[in-house]
């Protein structure tokens, strides 16, 4: 884990939110991305070395619609830039966590991303995410 | 707002949770800390400018048992850094955010701090930190 790459906040309407985020954090939304194979619908902020990922479900059956369902609007994950999502996953499957994902899948940004279970971690939803480097 | 500074995370015993977060984020607890005045005792962990803050409550009554007891352990807060904390609650509250504390207050790791409710936030609690300078 070598840094906090973002945190991903669940929100019902992306378009006011990115309002409200833009008067919070004082800076522009300098990036909105839909991830289609997700059903999300996603915006960006940046904070120092770090983002703010704003996220809206686009479908009733999209995670994040769900756990809007179920907990309300609110912080949905905290994201760990990682230089090898394979290494990283094998060192917290020896550590004991569960991983939600078996193999790495193309997240938004440009990512390669892997959750960990957030029964082990306190309720904190941890994802991984390596940038993609197209060579 | 600066930067993330860091990310507060409710669990239930700071024991059990700073070993498990040690594995998850592969780097030793720098620094535990009790607020007598805030009813937690804390647990702190470096990863890259950020830093992760574990809250125990200390008493029933503590802002951090009452949140766990609502919601469940899990994320309590994103705190950001800001040079200026009465400038920048100033601001805030020209942009029609409600503070939940009308002047700074002590808070852990040499800081004061405020609070923006979170009805405001997408249901976020966001503090506002400013490092105490002792001249």
């Amino acid at each position: 884990m070598n840094k906090i790459e973002h945190i991903g906040i669940a929100v019902n309407s992306l378009e006011k939110s990115i309002d409200v985020y833009q008067k919070l954090l004082n800076t522009d939304c300098y990036k909105t991305e839909l991830v289609v194979s997700e059903l999300v619908n996603t915006a960006f902020f940046k904070t120092g070395e770090n983002k703010v990922e704003l996220l809206e479900g686009t479908a009733p059956e999209s995670a994040i619609a769900k756990f809007i369902e179920k907990k309300g609007e609110g912080i949905h994950h905290i994201a760990f830039a990682v230089d090898d999502i394979l290494a990283e996953m094998e060192r917290l499957k020896q550590e004991g966590f569960v991983l939600l994902n078996e193999q790495p899948k193309k997240g938004a940004d440009n990512k390669m991303v892997c959750f960990v279970h957030p029964k082990d971690t306190n309720g904190v939803l941890i994802e991984l995410c390596q940038e993609i480097k197209w060579i």
